[in-house]
């Protein structure tokens, strides 16, 4: 039981046991102990326990976790038992991608207007929404609530557009410009640094040869200082 | 200077590194403490120098580091003065943002063929190339070169699919289907969990409300207790 303080490995995986327990909902498991539950997330039993109890801790010593309750308890720690009003600001291909993806619709997310800068974007049809210029965007949100405006304009607009959105009353944003936004204390933000995600696979991909490389001038250092 | 075992957050911060250094370089500042960039990206100086003494360590006591030196090296480190053959596997909403994010090949990605099981899709224009079915995948690896699939396929599908991809020789998959691949051992990968990210931003949002309630069930309960 503890303070508004968890730390952000544990926020990173919350999602994550949300998914593995959705999937063993699904497969009809019933309950499971943090220890096979750690098997499949390749965590430790104590981990997995210690994670749970940030949260109040939902299972009994010597059963485990009951995994529809375990699962609706995360669904409901990471928000998702509510339904959330999206706006896209930028409608290129990762805007339109969201924009299209069904799957948000059935989680509770639902996509409610389009913006963006470029007037030859302007009233094309995303998703069934007209794309509408972004100076509609102060109007709009006085008709309209918006939960969660996704960012998806360049990386050069980025913060100015944020910045715009939390003047604009906004107060989450989910980032896909590749650039760490600074927003305003009472804004929230996610970012999907998809560069990022590709550098960690090229790193991984080239991780053996780098240290056969870095060893081999350390051993060639050590043989000049002889 | 130390052995092949890099710690996962070190690897996760590295491309933020390349992108802060990146920014400096572009801004002109030509050296940088490790005490600036900690403040820059929210680190301690110390960890900062961990972090970079991890791959070789190239900055010098009381100097600072090179910033366009030390780009250079970070970049090497993640693979990035290197080219890249892209296949893209699934040709969707997200397969085809891909596709045609222009980002990609400035940086030395380059998409050779894009592929999808759906016979509604074959021959349709991604990006200038005509999407194929699989059941050509294995004959186009023969004759050509893909360091990189991009897995952009329903989850229900991505484990087999990845199978095939791993069965067909590829090393290395860039991963969008909100499913952890079991994967042989010299394949690599990494995972863009866009939902994961959505569901971080959506846990932000109500994490306040969510502690109050948490404090408020644990003074409950210990007045029952009483």
């Amino acid at each position: 039981m503890s303070k508004a303080h968890v730390s952000d490995a544990v926020i990173r995986r919350l999602p994550m046991y949300y998914r593995h327990l959705k999937e063993l909902e699904k497969a009809g498991v019933e309950r499971i102990s943090s220890r096979e539950l750690g098997e499949r997330m390749n965590l430790t039993a104590s981990q997995i326990r210690q994670d749970i109890n940030c949260f109040g801790g939902f299972g009994q010593q010597g059963y485990g976790y009951r995994v529809p309750e375990l699962r609706w308890h995360i669904g409901e720690i990471l928000g998702l038992e509510k339904q959330y009003d999206v706006i896209i600001v930028g409608a290129g291909n990762i805007g339109r991608a969201v924009a299209n993806y069904d799957g948000f619709r059935k989680e509770g997310f639902f996509v409610r207007a389009v913006f963006d800068v470029s007037p030859s974007l302007i009233g094309v049809d995303v998703h069934g929404i007209p794309v509408q210029a972004m100076d509609k965007l102060d109007a709009w949100l006085t008709e309209h609530n918006a939960d969660i405006a996704v960012l998806s304009v360049p990386a050069s607009q980025a913060q100015a557009t944020a910045d715009r959105l939390a003047q604009a009353g906004i107060k989450a944003i989910w980032n896909f410009a590749p650039v760490d936004l600074h927003l305003p204390e009472d804004v929230v933000s996610n970012h999907v640094h998809l560069s990022d995600s590709l550098h960690i696979l090229t790193y991984r991909m080239n991780e053996e040869a780098l240290f056969r490389e870095i060893e081999e001038k350390a051993r060639m250092n050590g043989q000049e200082q002889d």
